[in-house]
């Protein structure tokens, strides 16, 4: 007889209206879980990836992510954090794309798969094709620990979301990136290039992570209202730069997936060259703006499309200095959070397609033609 | 006095209604044009690229795209060609994010910027980035030889397209593709893994590329009538699998440019992974299947597809047998084109969107919102 380790809080709806929504708000949680090794004194060490890590990771000279969906993104924000603090070459790749190609092998890669159930048919494949062309070193970050995928790698990384039943993913993905901020951090340290103080910066600020989501979730009735205005739309442009380009991507994926909105995302520097032709009043565009060096950018990127008639939802910062103004709402989140700000801005992306959705009337835990694991291809 | 080598011919309308159906005609003799130097006993060789390639080619371990729009299509099709014939690993990359990120540079990649006009802003910012970091082997691939990417360069390659005058690019498109196919074939030369007899099958496609091209533009009666037919769409799902993802972004791209149309492009295995949730009556999707490896995979999606009600639209090849039947509509190109097809199916998806303009009436040449070189952020 297996005993189901599952508690029943972990599956019972309790006081909210979907799993989406229940999935949404235990993100603290589940963050919290999911980073219990470097709570109090722990600090960053390649062990948090299995007490082979040290080996794997040695030598490792660039990394290759490879993902679908939602887990794609979260490999994407990687990309930033890898070349940026451990000054790794990572390349991000679907799956599907990865599995049947030609591509050129390098046993000096980390391959790093991405999966919540574990068992993403692409994903699992993308895994044993990388491995039998002699890329030995593979990790997997899943939330599922006897999955196929855990199985198939040398190291392990299992999130620990507890069960995510929403088909839309939240806080897998989330806690992915959590993981991935680890990994980051270990890698970098291995290489001798995370010193002491700016390792206890990024602690602190990991340890914090679920205090400062808790606050991006106290932002829910100032989106609620944002989604009672545009669900009606039709379309929505998402946009972002550097790290949040990727969330940008999320978020328009978790609104295409539950509302049935045509949502789609681009790397603001992308807006002239093609996009900015379907901006006029039918087409909102939610705006990732950070406090960060790419904001005066950004803040260009949201005149042409202002001075083209397309109305702008902007998540900025507490520093971010945005005016509201006719046409341009400014939800500013509570604080500017650096590195992991992608954690913090997609809870908010989040819980406007949640609320776009319950306006809209659709399925929200069941959307229409999506299974919760692409175990087929 | 400067005098202009503008022939009349090249910026007169003649028999087109617009410059676009004009430079999409053209293609046959900007391709020609383009191989020129390979025409008749011309072989392959690093000295297409100028006479310190073989300097600059030589150590080449990597190659790095950035570009912008268009031309990072044109890029991301390169890196299907580059790892699969010359072995040589490949990263893409849209030129305003390279630009502003923490990258990690390595001396013997080969940065290639592709740009029409030579001056798009980003990408001669991405370029002078690349060379601050050290990196200094790099080709510019551009329509216009005075200009400051050209200048700015170690080599350079001309597409001989002819001036482009309609904003959406077409012909220059089809062109950098034409450079970035000999790049791919000059780089495996130099690695010895181009096979002599292999060199000869590709010449032999190289030189004949006018003619298919020719014949796909006599494709034009049909896919004006599937124009007709979708025109009144709002939407549109654009569907390809490897070396043609790209090509379904460029096509999706194309159709938003000009007839603003939300179309979006997806790597058909990702479409599990959440854009079926769009898929209904109200979203005709676009799909592009080669008789290639990938066919039978992309047929299951085309089946997911049409199980949700979406109507298809098939850019198959002679080969391709997949049945016309209720709600799916084929469209047999005239021939299979093997590593060289995406340039034969990019064309039919120009005058889809060229004549899908036409019906909606819009400014064909001159898109609202749109400049033609983007010469600022």
């Amino acid at each position: 007889v297996h005993v189901s380790s599952l508690s029943a809080d972990a599956v019972e709806l309790g006081q909210y209206r979907h799993y989406m929504q229940k999935e949404i708000f235990e993100q603290p949680q589940a963050l919290a879980s999911t980073l219990e090794l470097i709570a109090g004194g722990g600090s960053i060490s390649p062990q948090l990836f299995g007490s082979q890590a040290a080996d794997v990771f040695g030598g490792v000279r660039r990394v290759l992510v490879l993902a679908c969906g939602t887990s794609y993104h979260a490999g994407l924000v990687a990309r930033y954090w890898l070349e940026s603090v451990a000054k790794v070459p990572c390349t991000v790749e679907i799956a599907s794309e990865y599995r049947y190609r030609d591509s050129v092998p390098d046993p000096d890669t980390l391959v790093v798969v991405i999966s919540q159930s574990g068992e993403t048919a692409d994903t699992l494949a993308a895994l044993k094709h990388a491995k039998s062309l002699g890329m030995t070193r593979t990790l997997a970050i899943c939330n599922v620990p006897e999955s196929a995928i855990v199985r198939e790698a040398a190291l392990r990384f299992i999130t620990r979301a507890g069960p995510e039943i929403g088909v839309a993913s939240t806080k897998a993905f989330t806690t992915q990136l959590a993981a991935l901020a680890l990994l980051t951090l270990a890698l970098a340290k291995l290489a001798g290039r995370l010193p002491e103080a700016e390792e206890g910066r990024y602690l602190i600020a990991l340890r914090h992570l679920p205090v400062a989501v808790q606050k991006v979730l106290e932002l829910e009735p100032q989106i609620e209202a944002w989604a009672q205005r545009f669900a009606a739309k039709h379309h929505a442009l998402f946009l972002g730069r550097g790290r949040h380009w990727p969330i940008a991507m999320e978020g328009a994926l978790k609104l295409k997936e539950i509302s049935y909105i045509h949502a789609e995302a681009y790397a603001a520097g992308e807006l002239k060259h093609g996009p900015l032709a379907l901006v006029d009043r039918d087409m909102p565009v939610i705006a990732i703006a950070p406090a960060d060096e790419l904001l005066e950018k950004l803040k260009s990127n949201l005149q042409e499309v202002r001075a083209r008639g397309g109305e702008l939802y902007v998540f900025a910062d507490a520093g971010s200095e945005i005016a509201e103004s006719e046409g341009v709402h400014i939800l500013p989140m509570p604080e500017h959070y650096g590195m992991l700000s992608p954690v913090l801005h997609v809870v908010s992306l989040q819980l406007l397609s949640y609320h776009a959705a319950l306006v809209k009337g659709t399925d929200v835990d069941k959307p229409r033609n999506l299974a919760k694991s692409v175990t087929v291809e």
